[in-house]
């Protein structure tokens, strides 16, 4: 059994970090399948998905470690051929992925306490952004 | 309902980037499985799977990444014990990661316009690759 | 049909590399599936799960690359708030990422033969860590 749905929302760009974790918690909570999986995945090629402690020494240091990683003021091809300045967003999304898949079993999520779903939204402009929140099991 | 099939495909090493979005589509387009996910997966410790825009700045902007953060000419434990000058190769593959899970409802994969699924091969020579795509749904 | 099952292990922290193979594999052939796909999936936010070939260069290189990219030493401000001084662990795990997902077939998973699935613990101490195996299949 599969149960699609979409989570829209508004983000700033810039490495902006948003908890979708309540979002995915309730799609799964209410589509009448206990055990299985959901999948995560953004649609977009300079946004992804992982998990953090969302805390807001961490967002600080996650931001920070992208910045040195692919830093947003070296040269990039890909501004020069689309002069829209956004090569580091896509090469750090392309790095950090546009899925994740988490188990859950009678409905309960197998996440940490201080593990929470995130989407990273590294443009450089705010965005409307989709994301498929996809739960499959029975 | 599950199908699987292979996508079998030549590489240049140094990391090629080679999209295989059409394959993977058209995998998921002709098995009867309307709503699901398809997992593309490869098979061998030094390539790995993701999404990206592909463009050919891009496509530079990633492999410079790659060689800022595993540079090819560092010192590598590895390369002392086997010889085969390709411990870049492995830890960017495991760095990247070897799967990629793509929602996809009514046929259609849950992709942005400019976000296609690609192979990036870290090897240092010239491989055969074969890549898992397996399509679970209903 | 979906089965799950949980690996529970004791961890050194530092960059802690655990071969989980074996166990994953074992409850994939016992599950009385054939085809699918098997979810592992690490609870909480200082650890992270990855394929790599597990040979002890490697295991010392991917040690190397983490300490590169995201030193230990360097001020995060997670430290500065909780005093736990495992900033770097968190960043690096919200890198590498909580899931990981590989098909099978015949009960065969699709790895390589030189790559194995790994739980790596960056946390800064020993830990008891719990890994969800999830197969999902027909």
């Amino acid at each position: 059994m599969i149960v699609t749905a979409e989570i829209n929302l508004q983000t700033k760009g810039h490495c902006d970090i948003i908890d979708i974790t309540a979002q995915v918690a309730k799609h799964v909570g209410k589509v009448g399948i206990a055990n299985g999986t959901v999948t995560v995945f953004v649609t977009g090629s300079t946004a992804g998905v992982t998990t953090i402690e969302f805390e807001p020494g961490l967002l600080a240091d996650f931001k920070a470690m992208w910045e040195r990683l692919a830093p947003q003021d070296i040269p990039y091809d890909h501004n020069q051929r689309w002069q829209d300045g956004n090569g580091f967003s896509h090469v750090r999304a392309s790095f950090l992925g546009a899925s994740l898949v988490v188990p859950f079993t009678d409905k309960k999520l197998a996440l940490g306490t201080w593990q929470q779903i995130v989407l990273v939204d590294f443009d450089n402009r705010h965005r409307s952004r989709q994301i498929i929140v996809q739960v499959m099991g029975e």
